[in-house]
């Protein structure tokens, strides 16, 4: 679909000078729209799948069904709400508004398979940062077994990127009601990483470069834990989420979805040296409440959980466990005593308590 | 997922005479992004489906999938670009968003299944503009067998809807490709309606009430041809586009997908008499180029082409023919003779020829 622009705000007139413009300042109004589908459906038109029947280039996609559960989750990145191109290149742009999404599906314990892309671009956008966009999208798309099949592009006056993404699962979802009493509260990777990252780009904090590159791509290029997903629903896991709005915020809702209170202990939130190092005490804060972390939040009796370190590579951490109470109600211990949480994480249109 | 809003961009203080706040100028920022999505699943939840697994409230949408032809497709409508919501409703934004992906689904022969909704909202929207885009989504959605099973919402600068719909579809898809040498060239119900709908609302045009209305709907509640997307491809139809660029540069998309050319008879288009009426001889340059008409637009041989008039019961007209010629040109014959039809129909980016 493609609509009228309001004539007013029509994108710029052609350059007269294009025959000598040098091909790596071409402006999206220079390509046009079709132009712009055609350059992208290039880039993304690598992959291949077997039950793929069409892809980029009619009305919709279309695929071959089966009967597995189907997935579907979509989310957005907005320039100014959700990035600044001053601190994000468009590569990381572009894996980061697939990943986020990826994570959905992580968390479901499901494996991704297509995924459609809204593109919204000021006309003055340069082609070489949207075809670099569209790489980065496929540098994480490839290794994940993701097919980008379709999607539409728009003249806007800020850059947003929503990507839908459809996964399919065997049965044995992970759900955020599928928590029970006495669940022990585990969590992969570490937990921060991704607000510390965040803090440093904004305030411009200087590292030592390991520290540094360790930091921003904790933020901008995170890599969701598709297939340890897909390992804890095989090895019996049936509640997850993905650390998005914040440890607190995401153990929150799960508790709240499964009619339980829960229960953290701060000193076995796990936070990377680096970070620790880099942000002292603030560290502790960012691993609670900073969100974007894209590790996954699981709840499983000790035996299943016990499992669960042996067949995830990365780092498998118990931080707390679920309890009967008010549902919804995560209380949080540090050094022995229960501290007031408040609300963490964060959460879009309320200013953060 | 929900990210960190950069705090110089934080949503307003929650108001401290909430109190005494009448409910119907709630903001989104009093409600909170939690409570933004509580109550529009309240207002989503009522249709039921026996393959829904799980609908809004997890990371992703879940359904129980079949060996069908799977479809999907997005599409975003972007304030200021897509509509102003000085001449839309919001009840009219939240039927257009999601008529505007049904038209896809329909112009490849499917049944609509599920859809996912990607919501950007200023902090200071009022609570029930948005639950009014809701209802306008769902008196869609309800009669189309559409459930809305998921989305985020996020704060941004300018209102975007963003819906991702998923169908399927029987073998035998409508595809932009599937056009043959001899085939006529149809389309369903008037062209041109939506565009002078459009002139009317920008250029603040008065007409007879009757009128008006037409209009008015045609440009803000179309209601795509989703029955008679399915009826022509049981009727053995195999080519097929809804028209949302405009008609001269949709057919020009199915003749270059096909490798063909194709032949439109300009007397032969269907205008509408109330847009012929009120716009004279600007209503068949609508017809030709306006766009965002959401009819169907498709090729057969003529004796499926005979079939089809009965079997749906909506106008068919048939205005030219699929031709061997060069791959996606588009003569326009007026008064029997060839007339340069340049670049019609809008394209993003581009300024319009």
């Amino acid at each position: 679909m493609a609509s009228p622009l309001f004539l007013d705000r029509a994108p710029p007139l052609r350059s007269p000078g294009r025959g000598y413009a040098i091909i790596s300042v071409m402006k999206v109004s220079e390509l046009g729209e079709f132009g712009l589908i055609e350059l992208l459906a290039g880039i993304a038109s690598r992959q291949r799948d077997g039950r793929l029947i069409i892809g980029i280039g009619d009305d919709a996609a279309a695929w071959r069904g089966d009967g597995a559960v189907q997935l579907a989750t979509i989310d957005s990145l907005i320039e100014k709400v959700h990035f600044s191109l001053k601190t994000t290149t468009w590569e990381e742009l572009g894996w980061k508004a697939l990943a986020v999404n990826l994570s959905d599906i992580a968390a479901m314990g499901g494996a991704p398979g297509y995924a459609l892309v809204s593109l919204a671009l000021p006309p003055d956008t340069d082609v070489d940062n949207v075809t670099a966009m569209y790489r980065g999208m496929m540098a994480l798309a490839e290794p994940s077994g993701v097919a980008v099949v379709g999607g539409d592009t728009c003249a806007a006056p800020l850059v947003s990127v929503t990507v839908a993404l459809f996964g399919s699962a065997a049965d044995g979802l992970l759900t955020r009601s599928g928590a029970r009493p006495g669940d022990q509260v585990a969590v992969t990777g570490y937990l921060g990483s991704s607000a510390a990252g965040l803090e440093m780009l904004t305030r411009q904090l200087r590292f030592d470069p390991a520290t540094g590159d360790y930091l921003r791509r904790a933020h901008l290029r995170p890599v969701p834990r598709v297939a340890e997903g897909q390992a804890l629903s095989a090895r019996g896991v049936r509640a997850g989420i993905d650390i998005s709005d914040g440890l607190l915020a995401d153990l929150g809702h799960v508790a709240a979805s499964s009619g339980l209170g829960a229960r953290v202990t701060a000193e076995q939130v796990p936070v990377h040296p680096a970070v620790r190092e880099a942000f002292g005490e603030q560290a502790l804060e960012m691993a609670l409440g900073g969100g974007e972390d894209y590790e996954l939040l699981f709840t499983a009796p000790a035996g299943i959980m016990d499992g669960t370190r042996a067949a995830l590579a990365c780092p498998v951490t118990v931080i707390g466990e679920m309890v009967a109470g008010k549902a919804g109600e995560v209380c949080l211990l540090e050094k022995g005593r229960p501290r007031a949480a408040g609300r963490r994480g964060w959460e879009h249109f309320r200013t953060q308590a």
